[in-house]
């Protein structure tokens, strides 16, 4: 169907090249760059309406179920961070140090940029925290995290990148428990949604849990080139952090005991997840509810009199769909029409108007589709009716994306019994592969060596596990997911 | 009035000790506290919500007039952060170095955590600026900073604190400067719409202005000590940063220029010009716009029988009134209701509705107002009226708050000729004075020495300079407002 289409020059073709297609459309699509600070980006504000697409709608769930905001610093000392020991034996690797400061010169201690912040959160939220009427503590902070990298990748991989951090302290583990799975489920609705990314949910093998935490969960999604993306987590800490960190109530009975407490997190990561999850050939697929802009306009003339009949003419409608709350740019450029397409095409709009004489005519839009630019009948749509139809137009867009993602996700869903087989699968393609596995943290190491970077993703929360471990034939324990992680 | 009042034991008496009582509203009303780090606050969700509140309407602004956000990187290259020599001497003394990364040890340059982002915008901005086609770049971003100060103060003073700043890049200098004097009217009706707080809007002094602007104008807003509170500041910076930077363009008589820059920035210390601006010896004073809670109810019951009735009554208009967009709080908590009352009160509540077994008889509920808490007769309002009332009266109080804040300014600004008057003056009071002044920093200086920290604020936009400067006799430039500053 696209075979006879004019692809935009400025990208490499996604089927030729997936890495240097996602550089090319983050920079062309004018997302986010590299910045003269080694390994930390800049976002730009077609990349960064995204981003706020998406705070205000995590923002709006957790608030609705009683979490709140806070700020908490950005420096942590070393003795803080130092107390949980897997914690910082994590992430140590990754901590950028202040040492001096201005006209104070040297440090008396080193000051960690948090790579996370579930020590100096814990250290501030014991003093609030003394009986069980206290609890549960259900904070979170939206803010920039450092973790020093050296292969970085625009939005999936930074030194400096930007998240919510939620921390909740608890006077049960199964409220604590709980609380992973609730915004897990919020993860997956943000993901499904919102981004019209389908996702696997479910528990992590303790290679891949965070460090620190008694397990972790996760939402994995699809990405075009069949790898996967882990897009959020949420981990049940246990009471390690409370243990190292001294965050202890008084429960009804009137004894001490240490809070259970979780952290989660979800980054600027989940923009990359957008624009490999469903991009093209062509750039971009952006979903409706995070577009910056979700209709673009092209009006088509020939000379200044038929320009400014198409312009009256659009003037009649176009604060009507506004005020239906829809996301709508006139292109008014002196470009040509042509340009004007793989420009927002590149961009990722939904839903493209044209707009020329003939059509003012006929009191009259022709619609067409980012998801089918191929398609061979243009439809029209009559202007009177545009308020109304246009908003509907975008669901169904967000729909077909979401199915389109879904079917993507099916079909590179697999299933193997033996690490050769899963092997072979892996040389030739990539996708969600699933297996069954004893739970040895070795089988599992054996797997990411053989493949060269396959690893376990999630556990499958719906079906027991069956049959025997893929590596060592012992009984499998779980039944897993592997795929290439981003 | 007040005289029988009984005041909240938690905290110091306004008129007791002005900082004692700042220090324990803050604290003791849960809007932030200090943290394990040097210097560096933690933001509570009570204080956190203003702060969103404040977000929200000035991002609203500046998105309706073109502006977009952006992130830049949190770490500057030294080499990056020392082009602007002016620039880069006032900043030094506070800048916080990186030195160190995890496993990479040591780094070959230092990275400033950034003290503000002049610098790096304008490295990465010259990208982007080819023609004068890509003019007015105007852009904004929420970020944290870092200062390195020792004297701090929660909310006014910290090592750390959020804020916007915005960085703008236009092809002439008239353009910037409109640029500076829109954002300077964004700020006022922030200061006077939103948090009803009345300001002088003016230019300041040479030895007040930004470190490399060509000038700084800014709001001043008047404490109930008397003292200024510079809660937000415009500048132009002129084609000092384009030229340290190079962001150059091609006009449209295809020369080569320096692009005119602005930049401007408001943070959480208007969250301290909140408290300071409006509280009293109970507490906190909350503006409705930005009041987390809007309304507090507070039923009364004697019995479990009647308080079923109570909360019935509630139930029959709660939904209805947060429907109205009312920000609304039902203290069913176990405390007596007279501990409810200091509660709120400190909490600064706006409006309070009692609710008791007659007010229910009534169909009806008992309204308290936080300006007015010994007023004699307390109001009642049908309970049927209240999702309409309740809008009225909370814009009603928002009123009442700026024209008390107006009527405090006017109360205590003042006039002098001489440095022996103002002197005298601020011996036994504080306050705006203003004086004419011939401009030259010496005589500045000299009234900040014999006042022992008595500052120019800014200058009157209204009125022309008339008189002989109040320290040399000189022909005066400025009628300049002089005051203690925050």
């Amino acid at each position: 169907m696209e075979e006879q289409a004019d692809f935009p020059k400025e990208i490499t073709r996604m089927s030729v090249d997936f890495d240097r297609w996602y550089t090319d459309v983050v920079r062309k699509a004018e997302l986010a760059d590299y910045s003269p600070v080694r390994g930390c980006m800049v976002i730009r504000p077609y990349g960064f309406a995204i981003w706020e697409a998406i705070q205000r709608a995590f923002d709006d769930m957790i608030k609705s179920s009683g979490h709140e905001n806070w700020y908490f610093p950005l420096l942590i000392p070393e003795d803080v961070i130092m107390r949980e020991a897997e914690h910082i034996e994590g992430f140590t690797p990754e901590v950028a140090w202040v040492t001096e400061a201005g006209s104070h010169g040297k440090l008396d201690q080193r000051l960690a940029i948090r790579p996370t912040s579930e020590t100096i959160v814990g250290t501030v939220m014991r003093k609030y925290i003394q009986s069980w009427r206290d609890l549960p503590q259900l904070t979170n902070q939206w803010c920039n995290v450092i973790r020093w990298e050296l292969r970085t990748r625009l939005f999936l991989r930074t030194a400096e990148f930007l998240w919510q951090e939620g921390h909740t302290f608890h006077a049960s583990a199964d409220e604590a428990r709980a609380e992973v799975d609730l915004i897990l489920d919020y993860y997956r609705q943000i993901a499904e949604d919102w981004l019209a990314l389908p996702v696997l949910t479910g528990t992590k093998s303790r290679a891949e849990t965070f460090a620190g935490a008694e397990y972790s969960k996760s939402i994995e999604a699809m990405m075009r080139d069949g790898y996967a993306l882990q897009a959020g987590t949420s981990h049940y800490l246990g009471q390690n952090f409370s243990r190292a960190y001294e965050i202890a109530f008084t429960n009804r009975e009137n004894v001490r005991e240490l809070c259970h407490t979780t952290s989660w997190g979800i980054s600027t990561r989940m923009v990359g997840g957008v624009i490999m999850g469903h991009g093209d050939d062509r750039g971009l697929i952006l979903p409706p509810k995070v577009a910056p802009i979700q209709v673009v306009v092209v009006p088509i003339y020939r000379d200044d009199e038929s320009r400014a009949r198409v312009d009256a003419f659009i003037e009649t409608w176009e604060a009507g769909v506004r005020g239906m709350g829809v996301r709508l740019h006139v292109d008014r450029r002196d470009d040509r029409p042509g340009d004007k397409f793989n420009h927002w095409e590149l961009k990722g709009v939904p839903l493209r108007l044209e707009v020329g004489p003939r059509d003012v005519e006929a009191r009259q839009v022709t619609l067409s589709d980012r998801l089918h630019p191929g398609r061979d009948e243009k439809r029209t749509l009559p202007a009177m009716a545009l308020a109304e139809d246009l908003p509907h137009e975008l669901a169904r867009f967000q729909r077909e994306l979401l199915q389109r993602a879904r079917d993507f996700m099916a079909e590179n869903t697999f299933e193997v019994q033996t690490l050769a087989e899963l092997v072979e699968h892996f040389k030739t393609r990539n996708g969600f592969v699933w297996a069954p596995w004893c739970g040895d943290p070795a089988c599992e190491a054996r797997v990411t060596e053989e493949t060269r970077g396959v690893t376990t993703r999630n556990f499958d929360l719906d079906a027991a596990a069956e049959g025997a471990c893929l590596v060592d034939g012992k009984p499998a324990k779980h039944r897993v997911a592997f795929a290439r992680p981003y």
